[in-house]
């Protein structure tokens, strides 16, 4: 973007119609195309890949050298040209690009300062461009502070509840949720992040005209110019109002099966995170944590009642692979920075009795924003005691008396160790003396 | 027991009367006694412990060796002789033999055969004796079929029906539940067990005179001859008619603090998985947990809502540790015996749709005994096929036909992959053809 000349003007602008145009004819992770381009640069592997100059030996050798794949090699790019020839009559990127430009939409191509560098890992499988709707690009956050929130379509209150708090939590917290749009927990994520970002908003307008990072990103299977499914417009709309929506097809494409699967790579590869709120045992949230996994990115699982089937992808997740057992925002941010304090409990949090004996409701769906369990509980009188002197103190009894020999006895210490203990613990009010008899102190709670 | 010389005999009795002695002396964990044990014979290590032989350099050199504790180890025997001095007076351990045998009990020590093999991993920290209480100590089950069930007190409906499902199941499998006998979760662990061993009876009594292991094994803080808590007469009374009660301390030993926390080690050391049911964040369960990882044991721990602070510890420990995310009977199983195979799903069972749009009710407490979640979900048409064919075939429309030559642009393949493609799609009735027009077969489901 530094070089302004006019000519390099033209270059760039060859470069991102060829690169529009190659993702129409290939279709997401057809990682011949990205190797064309690799090989040959945007414009001469969109000649070669409409048949407009044939490839020659030199070229497909280095096609197959950058996919590693030397022995089926060669036929690779004379296989792609085949199935991308049904495609080139209807090529017209120029008028994709005019329809992108009437939605406020944007091209994002690598060369791009404002290209997700999370990107990058996917290697060979990369999307070959960008097709954006909504904030503009330079909003999208940097990997490190997006987290995917991703789940079942057919959640539950529970799994909705979970995904908008999270959702709610990230962006308040500075990130970006990113998912893909879907009805149960995407939704949820998304409508949370809106919620956050607009109290945020509210709060610092002044931030706000810095230029933070969109509060949530809907990656979509289908063009940017359509709302799937058609019953999100109005949810879509406030995404690309705040945000974005992201697709690697171009305008026009409808969702496919493939597509969807396709999507959640770009789900996972734009986040540092990714988070599963709920999932079945075959669920399409649970591709997207697989593709996180295979990236290298740190995976989240929310757990949920085992009577749930809903929760059961999850649970899978976290026995057969590495992904983390999640319960709030504060783990969620953990997995994203490693190094990251915990949170300070808020006041009033922290004075919930942690004993065993103290009785609670069953588990269940609670609203949005009820308290969470109890972390850091209040120390116990006895914390902190040597095991000796533990043993001592349990020894004392609670209301009449006893005498040193008598707890030398019952404690198994000697009455010289006794009476040291004694001294230790009536030094933290929990031992008390009255003529010679010892019990517990006050300071004790049981 | 070959030797069953009478002076051999003799020598047994006095091995046995000096550990129970030394039980009562020493508190659990205290690694002075059983180092002396293993240096000096248990006879004359009681006879330095209560002071009868004076300890010499030699073998207080061979006592902190035994430790590893070579600077502070001189004193430690004097310092554990001065402790045990106030117990001395009152010990009468064929006093003790006696009330066990009055209550149909049994002492085994590490030289009987019925002896657990797990507690040997203890090394210097295992029970001098076991004091038992039930059924003959040879039906003790080995480490790999003895699995622990543990958690809260104060546990929840869920928590309460997992624990009783999940023990009976074990059961069931032939394996035998260890607990605590603790209110809230232990407690249903031992009904669970105790009531598919009354089905499992009743069915094959033939294997019953054969000896199989105990459903279950309670082990206490307090001394066998106590039935603590004592709202749990009658549960205690239940698991040992059919199996067991055990402690390392004497009977007439009261549970302390101290004794609770030891009691746990026993419970992780005589399993070879350690299953934590429900816990808060501080639980007794979680040390329980930690003793059994610290001795290289599998720990599982059960997942449950996220709001829910009686599982909160369980999701600590399933993020903070290396315990597994178990659901059911076979995730426990598989933690015994890694190379088990699952089992197959039960007939009926694997009727669910696992389509993501399927709606279910939402979690929640559900009665034991529940189907529990579906995990062998029956094949989607388009399993198994290759991308290329999957892009195909979404490409497909479902009711009015398409010619070969559009199907090659909408997906994106040359039209001879397209051909070649219908073929492979109608041979699995996933493409139908009529006048050479294309649409999805009968076979689909969408």
């Amino acid at each position: 973007m530094t070089d302004t000349t006019p000519v390099a003007a033209d270059a760039r602008t060859a470069h991102r119609l060829a690169r529009a145009a190659l993702s129409r004819l290939a279709e997401p992770q057809d990682v011949v195309a990205g190797a064309l381009i690799a090989v040959a640069g945007p414009v001469d592997a969109l000649r070669v890949a409409t048949g407009a100059v044939r490839s020659g030996p030199r070229l497909e050798r280095a096609v197959a050298d950058q996919l590693g794949r030397h022995d089926d090699g060669p036929a690779l790019v004379a296989a792609a040209v085949q199935r991308w020839a049904a495609r080139v009559p209807a090529l017209a990127p120029e008028r994709d690009l005019t329809v992108l430009d009437r939605l406020g939409g944007w091209l994002l191509t690598p060369e791009d300062e404002a290209w997700p560098a999370g990107l990058a890992d996917l290697g060979p499988e990369a999307p070959l461009c960008l097709w954006g709707r909504g904030q503009p690009a330079d909003a999208l956050p940097a990997t490190a502070r997006a987290v995917a929130v991703v789940g079942a379509r057919d959640s539950t209150a529970y799994g909705e509840a979970i995904s908008a708090d999270l959702a709610h939590g990230l962006v308040s917290a500075g990130c970006t949720v990113v998912s893909g749009g879907a009805f149960g927990i995407d939704a949820q994520a998304h409508r949370g992040a809106l919620a956050a970002h607009g109290s945020r908003s509210a709060r610092d307008a002044a931030n706000r005209a810095a230029g933070p990072a969109m509060p949530t990103v809907a990656v979509m299977a289908c063009g940017v110019d359509r709302f799937y499914p058609a019953a999100h417009e109005t949810l879509l709309r406030a995404v690309l109002a705040e945000g974005c929506l992201l697709a690697e097809v171009p305008p026009g494409s409808s969702p496919t099966r493939w597509r969807f699967l396709q999507r959640n790579r770009l789900i996972a590869a734009l986040s540092g995170v990714t988070v599963v709120v709920e999932a079945r045992w075959r669920s399409g949230a649970l591709n997207t944590a697989h593709h996180a996994a295979g990236l290298g990115r740190e995976v989240g699982a929310v757990p949920g009642s085992v009577h749930a089937s809903t929760s059961a992808g999850c649970h899978r997740l976290l026995r057969e692979s590495d992904a983390v057992c999640v319960t709030d925002v504060e783990d969620v941010l953990a997995l994203l920075d490693p190094f990251r304090l915990p949170a300070l409990p808020a006041a009033g949090q922290a004075g919930r009795d942690p004993d065993e004996s103290t009785s609670v409701g069953p588990p269940g769906n609670h609203p949005p924003g009820v308290a969470l369990p109890v972390r850091s509980a209040p120390p116990a009188a006895h914390d902190g005691l040597s095991a000796q002197d533990l043993i001592l103190y349990d020894a004392l009894p609670m209301r009449t008396g006893s005498t040193t020999a008598r707890l030398a006895s019952v404690a198994g210490l000697s009455e010289p160790m006794v009476r040291a203990g004694l001294g230790r613990l009536s030094l933290r009010g929990l031992a008390v003396t009255m003529n010679g008899s010892w019990r517990k102190g006050g300071a004790t709670r049981g």
